[in-house]
């Protein structure tokens, strides 16, 4: 399905246009004041809504548009689309008030008149869409509680808007960027594989991450994940995973989130990454949002082979390399013996007491070009490395950033790290962020961030 | 065994004194300023150091002392020790290149020789004590690099000095205070079950956090563990879990970590709290360190019945919701259903929109106040409460920490929160952490923390 009347539309209705940045229709209306094609606010208390013109109702809007949106409360959506007929390609429908309380009909009815009127529906219950390379804007959220990523090559889609906004989140405090973001509700017409089709042949989109709930046509998501899969870097997380989380879905988004476990095991079989968790999900889309995978971007239909990944760990704390080493075995990377002649080199330029094992442990006496030194001595021998600093001894200053950074670009090899807190913690992540290197708060958060770039 | 020469001595000698804070031997000097006992530095190259009369050897020092700092490299330190005869009742010795780095006949030789000497030893290779209560820290790491927790009633007991670092942030950034905080390396002498048993005791500790690599003797390991945590709450994490992080385990202190699935299956035997990576440490120690478990401290001897407990989500964004929902299932907590007169009371104050179900949902309309009417309205119906605001809609001001924190006492159950990134997030965590309730990045990191305060 062609969804440029969604993600790049030429004209926006507004139906729910408000003048005060206190109404969502008002914060909606703001932010759609930086697109460049036609707006058409409308509301029939006013004649002028922020310099633009305002319709009373739909009708009067003298022109077509791609795309309408509906921010008025449910019981009024079917009579706001009746009044789009023949004049929007589709809309998207951010009121609440559907089947997540119940209200199943009013949902029928509102799917039934989309189908009718032959309008695309994105939603009810939703964020709406932001694609910052078409200066597109929907959101219902002002910019100054949730500050929006610049443009870059990142697409979410998730089926809640509480997730995109946290990922949205992620990939603003990365430094890079969004393609398209999307927070689709309760999904009765476009869904979630539709959007997978169409990102999967979006020039923009590097990498895809998704928060679903419900899976809706269970062959039809998996055709479209696995498409997407196999063409770019794509990462999944499904909640609802048991009894509680699935009634807890039910009433979120008003779809039956289905049996986790099958699911589950589908995916696999199909090579579709999965996210176990919140956090699982923000750190591999922080990782695949900064740095590209192993063997550079997938060219279309070519997957990665899988083999065991070789991983090196350096530290100047033994704890985090044994924590590390652990998440390493748990996520079935390998923690290799350091080569032994290189072992003798490493040890012909690093004082006595470093340990030359893996992890490779540097001691309270370090300096930040020693993880430069270790990376590029071992590049060759590993798939990728764990950076681990703790930033509470001298050898360690904001300049590691720098040093990492360089020796990434050298090494072409992915790399994360974790600088543990306190000190001068926060200045060494935004260096290394700035470099290229994803920074986590933990060892193991830091492998998983690594593992997403490996396979 | 007795250890307050190591937690609380009258008299200090620092082997290794250095006039220097880019030494590690003069940070630990400039550490001990402030201790109110005496202090003898020793160094052969100064008569004084930071205004204090420094001494060659030990010899010279005019006094018994209750505890010697050993600062110097691994060869010196039998040495350093004979010098100590008759002079300290114990020595912390801070020096690696031990077993961690293969010197096990080093090693040994000073483990025999604190024996025939009669001086109990902590370390090797250790970070040592720091006791607010006793204004004591022999920490080697500068203050402005790991600023110190305040005094209070959370001890630290960790094998590794990085991981007691990033604990010590933890409790410094939750607003909470240190009653004991030791780093004990490769414990040839003194090891964790010596300091369990002295914790146990200790009226200043009230929770106990510990990170271990090796056992040691499983038996004695076991029984204080158990004591311990028969005691207060107590929370470990033991890591060295596989092959892979055993041997990172073996070379970081020179001890075997042993087999972790029995060690596993033994903790849960005995109902010894086991956190399974860093985070959930972090996230334990955060929640223990904030609020007394379901029930109150615990009396001497009186565990805690073990039922399931029941927790209610309260908050203003679905997916999150469900996230939580799907996370408290994994981790055994129940999600009950709002009883439903209590139903009906809320629906009769809320607006119809709002998801009276659990997760209770309070949409992006939500009102800070709202969260607080639901804890008190189902307070004796649930174990503990779950709070998530999503603070990037208007509704949710910086004022929802004290709402929350009085709510809190209020009704007398153990309460965490996850504030999503972004927007007025950091201000909101700030106030509500002020308020008591310890706030996480995540869905499923506020469960676990809830868990921890739960069992």
């Amino acid at each position: 399905m062609n969804l440029d009347f969604l993600f790049r539309p030429k004209s926006i209705a507004l139906a729910g246009a408000a003048h005060s940045d206190h109404k969502l229709g008002g914060i909606v209306l703001g932010n759609l004041l930086k697109f460049r094609g036609e707006v058409y606010p409308i509301n029939p208390r006013y004649t002028e809504l922020m310099g633009m013109k305002c319709y009373p109702t739909a009708f009067e809007i003298p022109a077509k548009v791609d795309l309408a949106v509906i921010m008025r409360p449910a019981s009024e959506v079917p009579e706001m689309l009746c009044e789009l007929k023949d004049k929007a390609k589709g809309a998207i429908i951010m009121s609440s008030g559907f089947s997540e309380i119940g209200e199943d009909l009013l949902q029928d009815e509102v799917r039934n008149l989309g189908k009718e009127l032959g309008i695309r529906l994105i939603g009810p219950n939703c964020m709406g869409v932001y694609n910052p390379h078409h200066r597109l804007d929907t959101f219902f959220l002002p910019k100054e509680r949730l500050p929006r990523p610049l443009k870059g090559n990142v697409s979410i889609v998730s089926q809640s808007g509480a997730i995109l906004s946290c990922l949205l989140s992620v990939v603003k405090e990365s430094h890079t960027g969004i393609a398209k973001a999307v927070g689709y509700g309760n999904a009765i017409d476009i869904d979630a594989s539709d959007i997978f089709d169409y990102l999967a042949e979006d020039r923009q989109t590097g990498v895809v991450v998704s928060y679903i709930e419900s899976v809706g046509d269970g062959r039809k998501f998996i055709a479209s994940a696995k498409n997407l899969s196999d063409r770019k870097p794509f990462i999944l997380l499904k909640s609802g995973k048991g009894p509680g989380g699935q009634a807890a879905a039910y009433s979120h988004t008003g779809r039956l989130a289905g049996r986790y476990d099958v699911f589950h095991s589908i995916l696999r079989q199909f090579g579709i990454k999965e996210a176990l968790d919140f956090d699982e999900l923000m750190d591999s889309a922080k990782a695949l949002s900064m740095q590209p995978p192993l063997g550079g971007p997938l060219s279309a239909g070519v997957r990665q082979s899988e083999g065991v990944r070789r991983i090196c760990i350096i530290t100047n704390g033994g704890g985090s390399g044994v924590l590390a080493s652990d998440e390493c075995m748990r996520q079935g990377l390998e923690v290799m013996h350091i080569p032994e002649e290189k072992k003798k080199k490493l040890a012909s330029v690093f004082p006595d007491f470093y340990g030359l094992n893996n992890p490779v442990d540097l001691t309270a006496q370090v300096k930040d070009e020693d993880y430069a030194v270790v990376m590029t001595e071992l590049a060759e021998h590993y798939d990728g490395f764990i950076l681990i600093a703790l930033p509470n001894v001298f050898g360690i200053t904001a300049n590691l950033g720098k040093v990492a950074g360089e020796a990434r670009l050298k090494i072409k090899k992915p790399v994360t790290a974790n600088i543990a807190s306190g000190g001068i913690s926060a200045k060494i992540t935004r260096l290394m962020e700035k470099s290229g290197i994803p920074v986590y708060p933990s060892p193991e958060r830091a492998v998983r961030g690594l593992k997403a770039l490996l396979y």
